[in-house]
């Protein structure tokens, strides 16, 4: 398998919801008028309270002035991404981050390595800092051919010889608790694409949900919208409500159509030194198989799996000792919120995620077609 | 005649054009996301280094919080507008202010009221500060029938009876000689509009255009873009070659498909309250029944005339006394830069000014209609 360590320099930051103004003149050049910008990679996401922003350098020039309302990780991070054939070498049919939580996930964070992850549309990045570097590059030799990005070109990373490929381990991987409090607002979401050259027909629609939308009543969990431009490729997170704003022929849905449910991780912001939190989510749920998306914040982290197959996936976390707020589980906690929709298997409400393109993307669309609905078991069958 | 006296508290202000930025949230949402705001008057016109602004208090709210880089001019400017039936009932051809100089532009220079004039696509309108609008329409009455809007419904104003339709009269006003520099620069400008249900399929060239322009070479002159949504009427002023960048079927253009000339008025910023400067220009142009709009800005005011009348115009305005940069005259004073296209009368370069939608909108396309350019006589017959 291979692994890239793309070159772009990353900042990570927060902007809260209410101080957006005087980076929208930014924010709106490098989202909506690519060719004025060398900017890369972007990735904007609007949660109840704060706009989360993962930028390289250069994007980060149009954001200047920086002000202090621009709260940046005192640091530099680097996303390794996972080559698209490796992704589809693995023996189970689940997608995202469970086909790399055995071999990136895990070993970083028995490496203490803490990480940062940005699952997109067409594939998953996993982000380190810089001071983490070498040791996130040493602990995955053993399961990665590894390749850098040096201005512009890729070349391998040769073996230091030192450590070799002796990986860290440690005795109770099976019994990592979950420990942080988990939330599973009743919302559905939709991960999807557009075509770049679709950009300026969405744009007033972009702008309005992205700079204009009126608050949540009352700070929900699930006022979530994340918008992302990584070298090219644009995805898109959005609850079903916002989708059916876009016209239905404008964005990409995955050929399997399929709704997630959102979790989100933790009760107080989770900072960005604690090791492991990705993987007590992610190493239960690979291990039934079960498709995720993780997109981590610059407050929370939160987790995306198929909306058919939540029962089962309260049910692993739950044996792992997770508090979960608001998601039905087979114990008969109900939540109040979600019970007219958990139990819902089809994504019928507003717009219709199933339809497909005719020109289907990127390398997560063909990981998803490897996906058959048809062979899934029911979630409960897991446990 | 029907004059009418807009409700809209509007003032009148400038940013300077480095300093957009803190303003773009706001205005994006004034100018493309019309439904979540309540302003009904926005003129934004870009120079060479400023922004001018006109807007009406519910628009500026959307620019708070405001700051130093926003100078607003100290008082509150009414708009006035004569009906398009009465601008049809001249006895002249020619449209745009000419139709209006006799009755209200000069009685207003008469009368010691500055103005600041505003054409669009659809009409003109004259502001005038709040502490002169009772002298305003009591030296229109002999002119106008003259209403106001209160409150959405529209109210005939009342004789007040003490000075009646007395009219302040100046012995030479045929005389009146031109106080400040006049530049022509050589580029062709285009007076058009778009139905507000296209904003969206041109926002991003509006942005990139509006806010992400790159400054002109020199501060040059020919820089200029005008933007205006006025109760739901959109108006667009710019040169012919940033025409080009808009999809050829997106954009109103006058049924005779006319470019425009533009002449700046004043080398050093105008002021407020310096009376005549566009009675100056208007009057002899309206004698030799030269179509003209007018837009004045924070700093200075531009007419726009007929390229095919520009050799009339020059010579008109010389026997004023002008002092005209940039322009050839007819006593051979040929300007270097615009050698090449001052003598071109017809609109080929760019987008071809001459496609008229099919859907031929509103009032000012109405008058625009009645002039039949087989029947125009050279400009130089003026004279």
């Amino acid at each position: 398998m291979e692994l890239y360590v793309l070159e772009h320099r990353l900042q990570v930051g927060s902007i809260p919801r209410d101080a957006i103004a005087p980076f929208t003149h930014g924010l709106v050049k490098l989202i909506l008028l690519r060719d004025k910008t060398k900017c890369k990679f972007l990735s904007l996401t609007r949660t109840a309270d704060e706009y989360s922003i993962i930028i390289d350098q250069e994007g980060l020039k149009e954001l200047e002035p920086l002000s202090d309302q621009l709260s940046l990780v005192n640091s530099v991070w680097y996303a390794q991404n996972v080559s698209a054939g490796a992704l589809g070498s693995g023996t189970g049919k689940a997608s995202g981050i469970t086909k790399i939580a055995k071999a990136l996930i895990l070993p970083l964070a028995e490496a203490q390595v803490p990480v940062f992850v940005m699952s997109t549309y067409q594939t998953d990045f996993i982000l380190v800092q810089e001071k983490d570097l070498d040791t996130s590059i040493e602990c995955l030799r053993s399961h990665f051919k590894i390749f850098r990005e040096v201005e512009g070109e890729t070349i391998e990373v040769p073996n230091s010889g030192s450590k070799g490929e002796t990986t860290p381990t440690r005795g109770e991987t099976n019994s990592r608790e979950i420990s942080h409090p988990l939330v599973a607002p009743p919302t559905r979401f939709s991960v999807t694409s557009l075509d770049p050259d679709t950009l300026p027909k969405v744009a007033t629609i972009l702008l309005d949900i992205l700079f204009y939308a009126d608050p949540s009543p009352e700070g929900s969990d699930a006022d979530f919208f994340s918008f992302s431009i990584i070298d090219g490729d644009i995805s898109l997170v959005m609850d079903t409500e916002t989708l059916t704003r876009f016209p239905s022929n404008a964005l990409f849905t995955s050929a399997t159509g399929e709704c997630w449910k959102m979790i989100k991780i933790g009760a107080v912001p989770l900072g960005f030194d604690e090791c492991g939190i990705v993987a007590q989510v992610s190493e239960p749920l690979a291990e039934a198989d079960i498709s995720m998306y993780y997109i981590s914040t610059y407050r929370y982290d939160h987790t995306l799996v198929p909306e058919e197959e939540m029962d089962g996936v309260v049910k692993v976390l739950l044996s792992r000792k997770a508090k979960i707020n608001g998601a039905a589980s087979s114990e008969g906690k109900e939540g109040e919120e979600d019970k007219d929709k958990t139990q819902s298997s089809s994504c019928t409400e507003g717009m219709d995620c199933s339809e497909a393109p005719s020109s289907a993307p990127v390398e997560r669309e063909e990981t998803m077609e490897q996906q058959d609905p048809t062979t899934s078991e029911p979630a409960n069958t897991y446990y």
